[in-house]
């Protein structure tokens, strides 16, 4: 192999970078959080640097050794913001806790990152109050507000106010340089199997990821945007657009905890925001509101719509009534999560309406850094026909490799090449535009959420009258999909729905309980014995669930 | 530091990743070239990734070692794009010869570089069969046309035809993967001293500056685009785009050796160009042809205008009279070459036109990768108000770290950062907006090429009549700018302005032969002795050039 290199200057690809870069040349760029407290705060990229600093120096302060976990239990908020840049910025791993899991999940993710330190908003301090107990490898708590909004007393100890923290910082601190492969955050996916799976990013993925989301096929956000992240920094780094946005050094809009469609509506309009992202849930209560009280948006251009398929009615109505860009996207909490985004191409610029929008249904086309492969039950690729389904395998600069705290790798050899199975069936078309024909192994994504099917049938089953359960994705209007659990009871025994849903209290979160239950006779399996949840999903597609 | 490693894929950035990239999503899209043989030559990526294979193949069939230097002297063209991709992809670097130097630079920079094989288009037959006897590094000349188009007869040993080369090859041939680091592609300044230096550009210098290159605020390029490089490949490898086309999967246009304003015209609009990048000299010919025709641009929309400053008026036609929204930028071989572009922040909505004017004729603000700084004469950074001048530093992800075959680092530190010192003077506002107020150590810049001042004074002081020489730039209305020289003759001695310019006959390419001799008693200088540029282009900006 070659012995010449390059004689370019070399620095590594650092998230640190990306603040620094921001606060350098667009450093009264506003970054305008609405707070947990309630008020709308104004920052800017310098102070947010300044502060993150001072977040970096607080953690070495609190004992932090570099390279270790540290927690988040946050809206989108300019604290999150600090933290991104302050903890992983300093060498350490930032670590977003999806606040909506049910407890049982949160300590059990905690401890597996071994998180050290934990900070969170005051909206979840009751949760952490409760689950302290059993996160044994967190030394510190800070609660994400001022001195002022400290409770008087509280169960935890080592309790820190985070202004407190910063406060006792000069900022007198430089951003190190370490190897750009370090690892700089930590996401679990709740996934397709009962047991959340941590994947670690690196600096480089990250910026990478963020060079990539920033082109014109992506996201296409410039420096004159003012962008809103609906997604929470809690799903994938707010799908990576606080890097991005710092990256060209565009206005950053983070609506905190409010996501209901006046706030939204009225934050949107009230800061003239162009490019928001979000899954198809926050635009359905967008949408209502808007239509309910007629009407529009001033300055917003473009949206991302991701985390579930956009019903095509939703994409008209963004369209044709409100006057948007809508690019519907794929990802992933493995491929951090940029995969395609279903932008037209040249050739695609004759296409009637009908033909335009079909394409745009499908979840798109890569940016380059990412590539797909479609292949079947013996791992042979197959044609890019857009009409063969096949397993959706992905590889790229920001797809991972292995879970964490996992030796066995997942990934499929092609030509020796490594590619991540998405669990995903797909088809490819000959442009490259790739569509999902069957879920990811039957997860339910309930408002964006990831649903567990196994987590719900392994709870079911332990009911001793329940002899086989399969839960299932079932059409609902709010929520896209939520699960109705499919039971075949013990001879002789018998149990209630009513009975067997009281089964799910405190064992899930209680928007995981599935919705209804329906009992029969005998499940659907394949050949190999596997229940056949497709033929199940044919059947209950349209089942009545209660209340709707 | 820190031992946690993330958990990503590990995959070089690697440029025959771009070239695969658009093979595999944009395969169709084609690269449209007007040829030296007159025609307008159709392929697309995926021919294009083909015939790279078979580049690759051939010039191991030729015994071509992986890290040789391997020189091109050609036009914008398909088969310039294959070597790119198939030298650098399979290892080799690929070196971009400027033939317009003077034919001894060429010598000069070629031996220098131990070039193995060199292709060149038929329009450099002669010259490459004058230069041949001093090329002794050179193994093999390969003519870039067809078996019909080859000479009869020719004085070069080891003449082979390019496309016999790749008939030859069958393109069964995998790229290989190697350090992201190798060197892949040379280009030498001829810079501000006399000597020619080599820039060896790495896969990933070269991968992060086309991916920071597309991004909306520099070039902007997406895959509805289609794209004309003007910009020659051999000055900074056409400005980074024929790798930002194939990222983006963006129609590529190759406009051959036809840059005259009609030819360029007629080939944007049959070819529904929406965006281009050259020099101002080129917006000269053809604002005029189209001005003399009355004609528009259908699809164009974006330009972005380099290598030297855009006059303001060129910029006012551009925009006013054609439509366009013109991009100021500035770079240099050395930073691959996008430094700054002058695109607008979303505070300048409210600007009044003049306003706006004055801040897109500055050289404009860097994109992510690459920072600036300016400092004192003992490299004490200096004020961003936007009038304090300073030396301008530059720092980045594709910014040359040390010349080819230099051991000394051209490099100035600052608190630990290694900044590269551009030569330029200039000032960099609040909001990061960078503008040149003196050239780069007097270089001349005639058409979007460089002249070496010190080159044309060290001929003039060699001359037994010349006493001091000094080679100034010179406003000149086409060119931009001319060489002017400004000679103290010997005491006695006498030279008419022709002898002297006669002089130069042979030792410099005869557009670089200075317009105009002017003599004077005495020249001035700085308290360090040094030659006063400054004041004699002050005094002498306006010179009449004979025939302007």
């Amino acid at each position: 192999m070659p012995t010449v290199s390059g004689q370019m200057m070399q620095m590594p690809l650092s998230i640190s970078s990306l603040i620094r870069h921001a606060a350098r040349h667009a450093g009264d760029v506003e970054v305008v959080s609405r707070r947990v407290e309630g008020d709308l705060h104004r920052s800017t990229y310098a102070e947010v640097e300044r502060r993150s600093r001072q977040v970096a120096q607080a953690l070495a302060r609190l004992g932090c050794e570099l390279g270790e976990r540290i927690g988040t239990l946050a809206w989108n908020g300019h604290r999150h913001l600090e933290l991104f840049y302050g903890i992983s910025g300093s060498g350490r791993v930032c670590h977003t806790v999806n606040p909506r899991l049910h407890a049982d999940q949160i300590a059990w993710i905690i401890n597996h990152a071994q998180d050290r330190v934990l900070f969170f908003d005051s909206t979840f301090l009751p949760l952490v109050e409760k689950l302290a107990p059993q996160l044994a490898s967190v030394a510190h708590w800070v609660l994400m507000t001022a001195r002022a909004q400290m409770p008087a007393d509280s169960a935890l100890k080592n309790l820190h106010c985070y202004e407190d923290l910063l406060a006792a910082e000069d900022g007198q601190w430089a951003w190190p340089e370490f190897d750009e492969n370090t690892a700089s955050g930590l996401c679990y996916t709740s996934g397709t199997t009962g047991m959340p799976k941590g994947v670690l990013y690196s600096h480089r993925s990250t910026v990478l990821h963020a060079l990539g989301q920033v082109s014109v096929d992506a996201m296409g956000i410039g420096s004159r945007d003012v962008v809103l992240p609906v997604t929470p920094m809690f799903h994938v780094n707010a799908w990576g657009v606080p890097f991005a946005a710092p990256m060209v050094g565009a206005k950053l809009v983070l609506p905190g905890s409010r996501l209901d469609g006046a706030s939204l509506h009225e934050l949107m309009e009230s800061e003239r925001v162009t490019f928001t992202a979000g899954v198809p849930t926050v635009w359905l209560g967008l949408i209502t509101h808007m239509k309910a009280h007629r009407l529009q948006f001033s300055t917003l251009r473009r949206t991302v719509i991701g985390g579930a398929a956009c019903p095509p009615a939703m994409m008209r109505t963004l369209e044709d009534d409100f006057g948007l860009e809508v690019i519907h996207a794929w990802g992933m909490t493995e491929t951090s999560p940029l995969g395609t985004l279903a932008h037209l191409k040249a050739k695609h610029a004759a296409l009637d309406a009908e033909s335009r929008r079909a394409l745009q249904q499908k979840q798109g086309k890569v940016i380059y850094g990412v590539d797909l492969a479609i292949v079947d039950a013996d791992d042979r690729p197959l044609p890019w026909d857009g009409c063969t389904p096949g397993q959706l395998l992905v590889r790229g600069q920001w797809v991972v490799d292995h879970y964490l705290g996992s030796s066995e790798s997942p990934h499929i050899d092609l030509a020796g090449e490594r590619w991540f199975p998405t669990g995903d069936v797909a088809t490819i078309d000959a442009d490259g535009y790739m569509q999902i024909t069957d879920r990811s192994k039957d997860v339910i994504k309930s408002g964006g959420e990831w649903i567990s099917s196994i987590v719900l049938e392994n709870i079911a089953m332990a009911h001793p009258a329940v002899h086989e359960a399969a839960a299932i994705a079932c059409h609902h209007p709010k929520w896209d999909e939520r699960p109705l659990l499919v039971v075949v009871r013990k001879p002789g025994a018998d149990v209630s729905a009513a009975d067997l849903l009281r089964f799910f209290d405190g064992k899930v979160a209680s928007w995981q309980v599935p919705d209804d239950v329906v009992f029969v006779d005998e499940l659907p399996h394949t050949a190999t014995g596997k229940l056949f949840k497709m033929a199940l999903r044919q059947a209950y597609r349209d089942h009545r669930l209660p209340g709707v």
